[in-house]
């Protein structure tokens, strides 16, 4: 790597702890190049603008989201496990230590929702929708499996999917309900439940 | 009202406005003053710190919550009315032109959740509880008239109805889905049918 390089990811590393705990918006290119005893036209020599390097943040949690969610839940057989597994892997994400103040894509979809349609909101939009294909498309492998009855909607399911986390992330982060956990497991299986190709369950249909 | 009142409620209606855009970090007595055609010390004479300016807005959010959903929902005749009656407000809560930036507590959700057990986290937290209270309360209340099956638990009901809330609010203000209300239903649809006490549906299970 570069010295270059590693000073431009040294920059977005220590903007997404910033993101982290204050939003987007709180990312000050001048705080950074003091937390990183850099002038502030050495910063803007990586980055052009201050919507620049809050996108650069947005793709380095993307990223990290992949290589910590997504892949490792790829790996689980296909269908019912699959998903299963992608969910377990979004439960821990949204209980690492990794960042100091929580998701800073939870925290970028409040503070975005209403914003202009500009890059960084176009990212974060990007990113969610690239997460919610993942998800219809393995809802749909495991329809095709038996696991899931014929008559679930992928897209639904990857709705009410997402409403099971932010309800945990809200109880665990906000409430601090030790029972969040419990709670997210029950939701995420009455959700599988409701959605299983059980012969049986069919037959009582 | 007093005219010391009516100054205090106009510059809590313009910093709501404010925190429903930028969150609660960007609710700035000077541009409230700027936006008011007041002096700081004019302002801070009716606030003593920013502190006591976003405590007050959250309870203004509060009072027009109870105001807009509570209220009309608890009209509704007991039990599983009722809870459809309170999710149906909190829909249309969500989805109202009342905050310019989307709905305040959601932003502040996502902003405190880290944040110092301060009073103004303290308020959001329990105006969040109280809320939950009423769901609890009512889902127990369609449990006793027979709405709802008897190992129906109330506080994970309340905690499911959060998650179909929250599904919808990144749908239909972050993605901009045009079935998010449609997703919405069926999300909530699937909810009350899981909790069914129907005899027909009890005798199958």
């Amino acid at each position: 790597m570069s010295k270059g390089e590693e000073t431009r990811r040294a920059i977005v590393e220590q903007a997404v702890a910033m993101a982290s705990r204050d939003g987007l918006a709180g990312v000050s290119i001048g705080r950074l190049a003091d937390q990183l005893a850099m002038s502030k036209s050495g910063l803007f020599a990586h980055f052009k603008s201050k919507e620049e390097l809050q996108d650069q943040v947005l793709q380095a949690v993307s990223e990290r989201f992949i290589d910590r969610v997504v892949r490792p839940g790829l790996k689980a057989p296909r269908g019912a496990p699959r998903l299963r597994a992608l969910a377990e892997g979004w439960l821990r994400w949204g209980t690492a230590d990794a960042y100091p103040g929580g998701c800073p894509i939870f925290a970028a979809i409040a503070e975005l929702d209403d914003a202009p349609d500009d890059r960084v909101r176009q990212r974060l939009v990007g990113m969610m929708r690239d997460w919610i294909d993942v998800l219809v498309t393995t809802c749909r492998q495991a329809i095709e499996a038996g696991h899931f009855r014929r008559d679930v909607d992928p897209v639904q399911w990857a709705h009410d999917l997402q409403g099971v986390q932010y309800a945990f992330y809200v109880a665990r982060r906000l409430l601090r309900d030790p029972g969040a956990e419990k709670r997210w497991r029950r939701s995420l299986d009455a959700l599988f439940e409701r959605s299983s190709g059980d012969p049986q369950r069919q037959a009582r249909a």
